[in-house]
């Protein structure tokens, strides 16, 4: 193999593949990343066989070729380098690779190429497009509510369903729930798939495009695959049956209120301050005279209040919550407005922005004594 | 107790103080932050009988009092209030400080206050005056080459050496040493102390005033003293012999060096890339033909070399060192152009910049196969 290429491509394509680098891997060659040089095309692998991803850039290829380097190293090399370009080439010898550029080289000892277990595209039985802004929105307004405890494996991931024109992505740890819907042109067939949040989050800081472009999904028996730009990304998906998220949204409510939402956040934030060390990092609301009176007590720190402003229409009332559940929401809902709604001290909350029907989050309060 | 006070004073004297608030103490008591009210100042202090450090500011004291506040919320809190403006009662009935601003309400509970050991100023015996930017300059170029280890424990701190219009700082862990050289307006006798690294550090963070001012600085058998604007900070010194540093320092060298500093620091960086996990992160310098080669070797990864221009004057060489006992010192020479000068492969050398001979660097190097 022997290659010239822009250092800022390069270093671009590193930092797509990277995450996917196994780092403490029961098989070395995982710990690498393959780069195939053929056809002015440079591709770079690498995968622990939970998360696969390729990126592909332009280079001048002298002498096609396939190669496993060391990814951590090459990684910091490659960031590190002087110049704005970079040749790499191998040496049949002393199976080492030689990168230049400028006046710095070095020589990187290669992993077997020929035991790296190389991406294929799926031969997707099932495809559809989406717009990568959408799927970003679906993806970042839900994914703080899986669960990161593995002991139920279908909680750590997010439900993608889609079905006609309706794409809804859902995860819930079974104390919370969000649901975000959004449309996809149509799209014969349906399609449920549970896919890990570590992939979802991965996605996600991928997606970075400056207009609006689409991604393709293809999935087959239990992966899926994404494929944007020049980026191709395939998963695992969990395997299990996703709870009825209908059942979890209550069909109606005795109490609605409509709050400013930074307002909300910022109070919160602050009286829950003294509740984290507590066993359930609680705090209380209480509903009544058109105010929210939020309240925190550790008995081994103090206690801390605060009110806010609030339009409150039906029955006054107490409750209490896990307060990072209610910051989580807060955070992701970007209208001036959230309404909260709710029915009795014990049964599960809705909240969601005032401008977004599509948006739904729900919250289960914690019984105090 | 009852005050009003501006937040950003507060949240600022609460910064100034919080590096002294003991974090696992054994004495709950030094968890906690001190702050006396009277004559319109509001003193804060903290202590972990290793440093002590007091920060006054202006308030409205309505009511003189101490209390203690844990300082790890009482930190939390103030930065998160809501308002530009603070109020601090105490409630003699439940020993709690009640802190509010604007809506927000916080009950904190109180640590005993007559258990804080409150700082005394040192009745100086020695006391003597320094500009804040001088101090900081003499802290800030050597501090580095401490120890880190604290089996011999004088190494774990800097040498302050005052003596006529002379003052000087070195640190050193036996393989490299540092020493910086300023001077203060006539000091009428001779001062030797050893300030730990961390005191030092914790010094220069703070000392960030725009214009330079003076710090006055009092010695009283093993405390040092720092008192500038409103501030005041007393540490232990270091017990025990410094080594004569001046016997460290070869007094001439059969070659000389002039490099360019920054193209000397991104190829040694590069180069020890490779070196890092290494035993000793060695890289190798080849003197010769002016210029040097930059080399490393890790028979687990692979090898680097680079080379800049260099002007030699003397023998040329092969040597080798820690590289990162090199980068320190070349991240802290702020010249272009350094001056290295060397005797024989196993005899100490010399960086320094060429535009200061206030400042030298000694550095042993490593014997190779």
């Amino acid at each position: 193999m022997k290659i010239t290429c822009s250092k800022d491509l390069l270093i671009h394509a590193v930092q797509i593949v990277q995450k996917a680098v196994a780092t403490k891997a029961q098989l070395p060659i995982l710990t690498g990343i393959y780069i195939a040089a053929s056809n002015n095309i440079l591709e770079l692998q690498a995968t622990d066989y939970e998360i696969g991803v390729s990126c592909k850039i332009e280079a001048n290829i002298d002498e096609p070729g396939t190669v496993v380097l060391s990814g951590r190293y090459f990684q910091e090399v490659v960031r590190k380098l002087p110049g704005e370009t970079i040749e790499i080439s191998s040496s049949q010898e002393d199976r080492t690779i030689k990168i230049t550029s400028n006046l710095a080289q070095f020589n990187l000892l290669c992993l077997p190429a020929e035991e790296f277990p190389v991406l294929k595209p799926l031969a997707g039985e099932t495809e559809f497009k989406i717009r990568d802004n959408i799927l970003k929105e679906l993806i970042k307004k839900t994914v703080f509510a899986c669960a990161s405890d593995e002991a139920r494996p279908i909680f750590t991931g997010g439900l993608l369903e889609v079905a006609g024109h309706d794409v809804t992505m859902v995860a819930t740890n079974t104390h919370r729930l969000a649901l975000k819907k959004d449309f996809i042109d149509q799209f014969d067939g349906s399609l449920k798939m549970i896919i890990p949040a570590k992939i979802l989050n991965e996605l996600a800081r991928i997606m970075v495009s400056d207009v609006p472009s689409d991604v393709t999904i293809s999935c087959q028996r239990n992966q899926i695959g994404f494929s944007f730009d020049n980026v191709y990304i395939i998963s695992r998906v969990i395997e299990g049956q996703f709870p009825d998220y209908n059942r979890v949204i209550p069909p109606n409510f005795a109490t609605t209120v409509t709050i400013n939402t930074d307002e909300f956040l910022d109070a919160v934030e602050r009286v829950s301050l003294l509740a984290r060390d507590g066993e359930y990092n609680v705090i209380k609301l209480s509903f009544g005279n058109n105010r929210i009176l939020i309240t925190s007590n550790n008995p081994d720190i103090g206690k801390a209040e605060e009110s806010v402003a609030a339009s409150i229409d039906g029955n006054e009332l107490d409750i209490a919550f896990n307060a990072k559940y209610v910051t989580d929401i807060l955070k992701n809902i970007n209208s001036d407005q959230l309404s909260f709604a709710l029915n009795t001290p014990l049964s599960p909350a809705s909240l969601k922005p005032v401008d977004d029907p599509n948006y739904t989050y729900i919250i289960t309060p914690v019984r105090t004594n």
